[in-house]
């Protein structure tokens, strides 16, 4: 099946889908988006996604380009047009199309696309080995608390991972301290057994699946305690992992050289994972 | 007259000038791009232009769409058939439109769009007022030396200008250096008498018209250092002037709430706009 996106109020043909080329998304990253997995035909975490979507927006200054619930009404449609049971949503808000000036121009509307993919989702936790990941500098801005589609750092970690035969880069600030991956929340289960994630600041996202799974561990008896750590401290770990909407969890067996523990994805890990997957499913607790 | 855009080996009607959704420069702000003033129906320093182009798509391991000879063809096209003698040529590469993936796609051709619009350019040197400007803190990435269009952290500076009243905003590093404005260099005559401005780095983009100015300063008798100067020198400057291809030389008359020199354009940024506007019109250095 030919699939379908949506864009500035048509459904089209993806390969026919397009925008301005003065689409301000296009000529200055002066946009945001979201990507949000469904599962069982509905979106895990939905509300929180959207209220993500609507902070990035206010920091930036911008309109939402409807409002809630005819943009849930567009979320399900671009679902159904796609057959998308199970899968992920992407859609991304930009300032809209104005003569190329570095101020925001007047009078414009946002420009909204939303796409919508089938993946196997959740996926299935045996067949999701363990991931090495390399570390570099962070580089970025100094506001990723904004979900904006200004990646090209991002775009640049990833790419070096991959070069490097690794999944991930776990980026590191100037403190030695590690932010987060190119696409992913970071986590550590460290040497006091404690679990550990970066609190939320200018310099990583506020992830929803990192929050939904602090929630899920609070939930089952296991403390998660925000807070910096360092690379070293990361490769001296017991277990590491990290979080994302598409990666779910995915456990971290190697940090640049470091075996991390025996090498296998760790029990903690595990844990949590299969805390989240249920969750996922709707198993648990309800999801929207 | 339409205004007619060149957009992937097509020339379209501004209007239907489109890229896809999954253009990487939409969804990553994956590409790269270059503003070239037009004067006489002739680019003024092209070749330096296109040198920069080249470095920051090598910078970023992107190709040029195209050779050197077939793009300068496509930019001469598209300013005939927008009959622009004096305006602006704007180019933007990006990686090329991919299924939505971090990392590098394969076999991906870049995207190429060009644009031209006419304008008073060279400026006129008697209609420039001087200009207000005002300092925040530099939060953009640590790779400004190539030209992206991850330009979000640019636009928020540039609009907190026009909300503070202001022109431009030049932006500090955490040493309290002037780094650059959102578009432009930064440059001030300072109270030894020499003009300064901030030595390349990856903390400033290699401003073209920068680079033509130092040299003709250089052969009019006027020295340029090239030194990173505090907030506080730039107040108590005897002048003050940014530089970028829109703008070309303008003189900065106050920076937050202190008026430079006598609140007027001074002797050396009008004598330096002078020296520039006869290049920029060919009757002194060929310009290309």
């Amino acid at each position: 099946m030919s699939r379908i996106a949506y864009v500035n109020g048509r459904y089209v043909p993806h390969m026919e889908a397009r925008v301005h080329i003065e689409d301000r998304g296009y000529q200055f990253a002066d946009g945001v988006y979201e990507v949000i997995a469904v599962v069982g035909g509905r979106l895990v975490d939905g509300e929180p996604h959207l209220d993500r979507l609507e902070r990035s927006l206010t920091e930036l200054d911008m309109a939402m380009p409807m409002a809630r619930r005819p943009l849930r009404v567009v979320l399900a449609e671009t679902m159904r047009r796609n057959s998308v049971h199970d899968g992920m949503i992407y859609l991304q808000i930009t300032r809209g199309a104005a003569r190329r000036d570095h101020a925001f121009p007047r009078g414009v509307r946002p420009a909204l696309v939303v796409t919508a993919r089938r993946a196997t989702m959740p996926p299935d936790p045996d067949a999701i080995p363990g991931a090495k990941v390399i570390t570099a500098p962070d580089i970025r801005w100094r506001r990723c608390d904004i979900k904006s589609v200004s990646l090209l750092p991002n775009v640049l970690a990833k790419q070096q991972a991959i070069e490097s035969g690794a999944y991930e880069t776990w980026m590191v600030d100037d403190d030695g301290h590690i932010t987060e991956g190119s696409s992913t929340n970071a986590w550590i289960l460290a040497r006091d057994g404690c679990v550990v994630t970066r609190p939320l600041d200018n310099a990583i996202l506020g992830g929803i699946t990192r929050q939904t799974l602090i929630r899920l561990a609070h939930g089952a008896g296991v403390d998660v305690v925000e807070r910096a750590f360092s690379v070293d401290e990361a490769k001296a770990a017991r277990e590491a992992f990290m979080t994302s909407t598409t990666n779910l969890l995915r456990p971290v067996t190697q940090i640049d050289d470091a075996v991390i523990g025996n090498g296998e994805p760790g029990e903690t890990s595990r844990r949590l994972l299969g805390l989240y997957l249920a969750y996922a499913r709707g198993e648990t607790e309800s999801c929207d």
